[in-house]
């Protein structure tokens, strides 16, 4: 036997996460028997619409084999997703377009190996979802962060691109976010109109992750013309727009989640995701062409309607928990708030939410999990826990602060 | 509207594979009402086994949230999965090190990432499964195939290794696959050992692809030591193992595969799991557990244990057929041969496939997908496809060869 201990090549070397720490901590303290409410979680608690959830027993209760569908996706659901954006966004969209993935992750490592290649530089908002600039960075491209706060709504600008691009060099991609992660900020259409022709002027790829799209909030930037969000493809059809069964539907863990591509860009995902990937998970995709009922679409928006009336009540508590500014949570289900006078307390958003979860047995995400650089002054408050965590949440942060 | 046509990137020009004409071709002439006998799919055609099926329509039908799980997999299947190692190989393993995966698919995209540099040289055997070369090369590695005759069994040898790196320069990585697609030869013990040393005396990291153990045949490579084949970290707790729930338990669709990961790659394939998948799919997981019944290895191995009649009537007929040389079919469920004297009447494969299928309603997969130097003079057959297909696809053929 070998002595020899290689080492895990660089790219593997994503930077840690400050939540795996606390989801660590979380379970150890309820292992103890400690009450925690988790406020960590980017997903919705109740699971999947009835119609979905009947059809998957169904499929497996009948013992058909779940062979390899075809690497884009069965043609049912691909024509499903298509009648979708129709329906949400009076598109036309050729089912011939849509790729059905693993995930919307899928969607993002299938369309950023498309799209760009190992040395191009793709331009993201700080603060973000990280898992794009890791996927980008272990495919070998040059992460270029700009820096979207409260002036912008958290949200990137066709002259932040400009002022990137000038100090960095020219961008091949934009990755954009509407409702985003951790902000849940929206762009309306104009702003979607501005980037998207920024993006046809300077030669860019434009990638819209529309996972949010149909958790959005009345009062808020999703106005009467767009109430599900502004689709991509309504303003550039050279655009990858991404989206997935996890969100509106509830349906995380099943791993499905689909791509609009270009005309070009169809032959070479459809090659890749053979290779990388073969397929995605066919039972969920037997069973997710039910999210497209008039019962399951019912269902989600019942379940929206719920994070409104949460969302409301975390907003009326703002003053009281002294926090700000908050970015507005146009739609998505965070929470996104600078911690205010706390920071003169605790020094910075990773100590704050250890001491209340040691204390209080709440659990938040600090800011520095989406923003190396401004996110110790912040905190992710994930609100699809649900009304009576959030509630509970709010009187033992309240606490906590007083304490 | 833009007019702009952004083109797809460099890295996502995968080779085409004639499989993919053939299958349209399938798909067009059984729509016309033709009888076609598909010998193409690597899958069995029965599906999983009962307990999985009934375990997962029980899940769905409970009503019972999918969540994300660890991106590594639930705590429960990676103790099952380490515990299937103490059953088939007298193995103790560390469920710390399993890694639960999206298929084979996902470990092949995680290790490979995890265990090489863009730039890195990774060796392979030609033939080969096609998308080992294709995800190496889109991750920028460069892939170097040994070419592996019937002197070898298919396979690659020291030897071959060692010429391999005299002229392209230090390996990083080797890819062994045991039973190999599309060949099905395995390894012995000493051969598996010898490529090892090998492997870590040259800091080579050893990529051990066992999808297919389980499904081996008395009186071949797979001896009464190791009747399932011999797992690489019986000989190398360096190597990256891996295996799925597709073949042996003939769960294709279900997205289901594991890695056994040396110490040193656990937190870099975490890491990177998190960020590229988020997790395997969650009803598989729950479900999959199931597989390591006394029930469902009873089930499976009644599978094999037709597999291995159907191979008998396929090596029987190579004579009358007049094919040869063909690889010895140690396991997994192809035959893989030359065409003899058709090359002469058909030039190569593809002209041969293309032909049969017209002609006689039989589809193969000709040679050229896995080797593109020597595979124009030979063909995978599938003999998952079962007893009755495989001898209609026989008796066709006999007529076809001899019109």
């Amino acid at each position: 036997m070998s002595l020899r201990r290689l080492a895990a090549s660089s790219r593997s070397h994503v930077p840690p996460f400050a939540v795996m720490d606390i989801l660590a901590r979380v379970e150890a303290l309820r292992a103890a028997g400690r009450d925690v409410v988790s406020l960590c979680a980017g997903e919705p608690s109740g699971g999947a619409p009835d119609l979905v959830s009947a059809k998957a027993a169904q499929i497996h209760g009948s013992g058909l084999a779940l062979s390899y569908t075809p690497a884009l996706g069965t043609a049912e659901l691909r024509t499903a997703i298509a009648g979708h954006y129709r329906r949400w966004y009076g598109l036309d969209v050729d089912p011939a377009q849509v790729a059905v993935t693993t995930g919307s992750s899928g969607a993002f490592m299938l369309g950023f190996l498309a799209a760009f290649e190992a040395g191009d530089r793709v331009a993201l908002a700080r603060p973000g979802y990280p898992a794009y600039r890791n996927i980008l960075a272990a495919l070998g491209c040059e992460v270029v962060e700009v820096d979207a706060g409260p002036d912008s709504r958290y949200q990137p600008t066709p002259a932040m691109l400009d002022a990137a691009a000038s100090e960095r060099g020219p961008l091949a991609g934009v990755v954009l976010a509407s409702p985003a992660n951790p902000t849940g900020t929206m762009v309306d259409r104009e702003e979607l109109t501005a980037l998207a022709d920024w993006c046809a002027a300077h030669d860019v790829r434009l990638v819209s992750d529309e996972i949010y799209h149909g958790i959005t909030y009345p009062g808020s930037v999703a106005d009467e013309h767009s109430p599900r969000g502004v689709c991509a493809w309504e303003v550039d059809r050279e655009a990858i727009g991404i989206s997935s069964f996890s969100k509106y539907w509830g349906m995380t863990g099943w791993r499905l989640g689909w791509m609009l591509l270009p005309e070009e860009l169809v032959g070479a995902v459809d090659a890749l995701a053979g290779n990388v990937a073969l397929c995605p998970p066919a039972p969920s995709q037997l069973a997710a062409v039910e999210a497209f009922s008039v019962e399951a679409y019912a269902q989600a928006d019942a379940w929206v309607a719920g994070y409104a009336k949460t969302r409301q009540t975390l907003l009326e508590a703002l003053p009281a928990l002294g926090w700000g500014p908050a970015a507005p949570a146009d739609g998505a289900f965070y929470l996104y708030a600078e911690l205010g006078d706390q920071l003169t307390r605790f020094g910075d958003s990773r100590e704050y939410c250890r001491a209340l979860l040691e204390a209080e047995g709440v659990a938040l995400v600090p800011g520095t999990d989406f923003d190396a650089v401004h996110g110790w002054r912040a905190v992710r408050l994930s609100f699809a826990a649900g009304q009576e965590a959030v509630e509970k949440a709010i009187e033992r942060i309240l606490r906590f602060q007083g304490s």
